[in-house]
């Protein structure tokens, strides 16, 4: 991780540029040996300066979680988009989604007869241009059908006119130390239920689209066509502590200050505090986590408390405390929701120079 | 809470004005009749709309959480703010500070001899203007000092040619459905002894400030000389399930969409997924909450999980699922993560008329 620039006001989300890059070579290298697509999630990064990279390096298409990702991402000439979501589209959702297919190819997800049909009333003829991907439940119990429940949404697209490109899951319970290799499992026997029964059913299955950051670097070509994994760019102490990658190769921090210094006494815990809080950092602490994130300078060290603007951390017992002012950096635990909190991050190039970045679809929810 | 009204896009912050000024006055009355100062935090709300209620309504200032958000209210004209953070302030800062003072009667929050020493270091001559506020520890040991250690600080203070005008302390720990008497008590307790320490050495203390939103109102002028509730003016699940508001006195929610809808069968459990997810709800969830906010159409629902973009909702096995495109009101636990989290928010008035505040101050972290 390259250090903090001087002189900037803390906090701050920085980013390594070198090792974005080298993150963003690396999945796109071992996608394409593996046989498989890579359509990147730009939830995590809502950048154009880390899309170009991403589609640069070989990534066919972007994936987004909103119409209005969607828009920010096609108005600044990015050519094929999958709103990997199972959209519900009113009148404003139509009305947006039109100006969408004037500008990229698009694929929506869906779960239900009842979202086809609304598609096919409020968007008209124009809904045959849409490439519909089903969402299939494998084993998250989010959004998503049981496999068997794929045919008839394909049955009702049919009826109406609308084309479905394929099927798509995202095995959220891949996010859990003991549960990586289960969650691919169950990840490919699902998409292969689905495809199957389609396919019997008449159906043509161009993709097959799976593979969250933690399990996009197990997938191959046996079922999926394609993965979508986001969060690998940057990587986050969430990644680290699933043990999918190491210390080095997280890309983004946030740079903070020692605020507050306690050495402790009885009944009051030894600590300091940090100015990176939950608006910077996210609130996000699954319950195997062992803080509310990590600290470069220190792994040892624990964020034991996060509030709006303090981290609360308990610092090695045989260390000294560091003093105050002293800037440390912070990996947040689920970088999407880091970004998601600016408007701008700083991105630090090798050679020390920087330049700033926007989130330019921040806060797109809908 | 007013309906959604017709044709907006989900999920969507919407603000019940009526409701809104109803929570400002009461507060206000209830503050000004114990005999105390109401100095609202505005971290909860960061907008100029209704910053100018609850200045109109009698609040003797802002409190904010960093130089951003007081920059961002002072440049409207409010006249008196207190940042109720222990700053480190470096150079970059203090330009920010200098500014601050040209525009607003400025008080700041220390926890050490050594922020006091840097302030007086960077800010020169102009340090002399800064009212600073001692942090004390009340029992939540986050920032603060214990009572004892606030002499120090002061001498330090004086030392340097600055003014100590008061003490304050966050009693962080009545978030807790059991803890809110006990906070209140050692609130009481740890002021009242930072006071006389630092009255018999000499120190004029004026301003003796307190109150989270669920001690406010419990809170009197026995010890405290004013207070500082953020919450109140929205209400939010976590001040609900405190018992501290009832349903009706809620002023925000979420206006989100039913976008995936299950029955549930053997093993895969019965839901609804609506699009309001931890990127407009934000993720904040204390171990006593129901869940991650709570539905206005049906209290009894729970959101059992949240994604960025996804609330899965366990719906009660006696009631109907609401139907695919259906509109619901979700309370958020945490509302100040919430607001933090979008541009802008639509104010309904009783009329149903609406229009647009922006959150100006959203984002300012540093």
């Amino acid at each position: 991780m390259v250090s903090i620039p001087a002189g900037i006001s803390t906090p701050h989300i920085m980013i390594d540029v070198a090792q974005l890059e080298k993150n963003i070579s690396k999945m796109a290298n071992r996608v394409s040996s593996q046989g498989l697509k890579l359509r990147p999630h730009a939830k995590t990064h809502k950048m154009l300066e880390v899309a170009y990279r991403q589609l640069d390096a070989g990534a066919v298409g972007l994936t987004v979680a909103t119409v209005g990702e969607a828009l920010s991402f096609a108005l600044q000439g990015v050519a094929k988009i999958f709103i990997a979501y199972p959209l519900w589209v009113d009148e404003s959702q139509a009305t947006r989604i039109l100006e969408l297919l004037k500008r990229s190819k698009l694929s929506i997800g869906t779960d239900s007869v009842e979202a086809v049909h609304q598609m096919s009333v409020t968007l008209g003829e124009k809904a045959a241009k849409i490439r519909l991907m089903i969402e299939i439940d494998s084993g998250h119990h989010r959004s998503g059908v049981a496999p068997q429940d794929a045919v008839a949404i394909a049955q009702a697209a049919r009826e109406v006119g609308m084309k479905v490109q394929g099927v798509f899951t995202f095995p959220g319970h891949s996010y859990d130390p003991d549960g990586i290799d289960a969650a691919v499992n169950d990840e490919y026997k699902a998409l292969a239920e689905a495809t199957r029964l389609l396919r019997e059913s008449g159906f043509e299955i161009k993709r097959i689209s799976g593979g969250s950051s933690p399990t996009a670097a197990l997938s191959d070509s046996s079922v999926l066509t394609e993965v979508r994994p986001g969060v690998y760019v940057f990587g986050d102490a969430q990644q680290y502590e699933l043990g999918r990658i190491t210390f080095d190769e997280i890309a983004l921090s946030v740079a903070s200050t020692v605020v507050s210094r306690h050495q402790g006494e009885a009944n009051i815990p030894r600590r300091i505090v940090l100015d990176a809080g939950s608006k910077i950092l996210g609130s996000d602490r699954p319950s195997w986590a062992t803080g509310y994130g990590r600290i470069v300078e220190c792994p040892d060290a624990r964020i034991i408390a996060l509030s709006e603007h303090h981290a609360t951390v308990q610092w090695p017992e045989d260390l000294e405390l560091p003093a105050h002012g002293t800037q440390l950096q912070v990996i947040p635990n689920h970088v999407c929701q880091a970004v998601n909190l600016v408007d701008s991050v700083l991105a630090v190039h090798p050679d020390e120079t920087n330049e700033v970045w926007d989130v330019t679809a921040r806060g797109l929810n809908f």
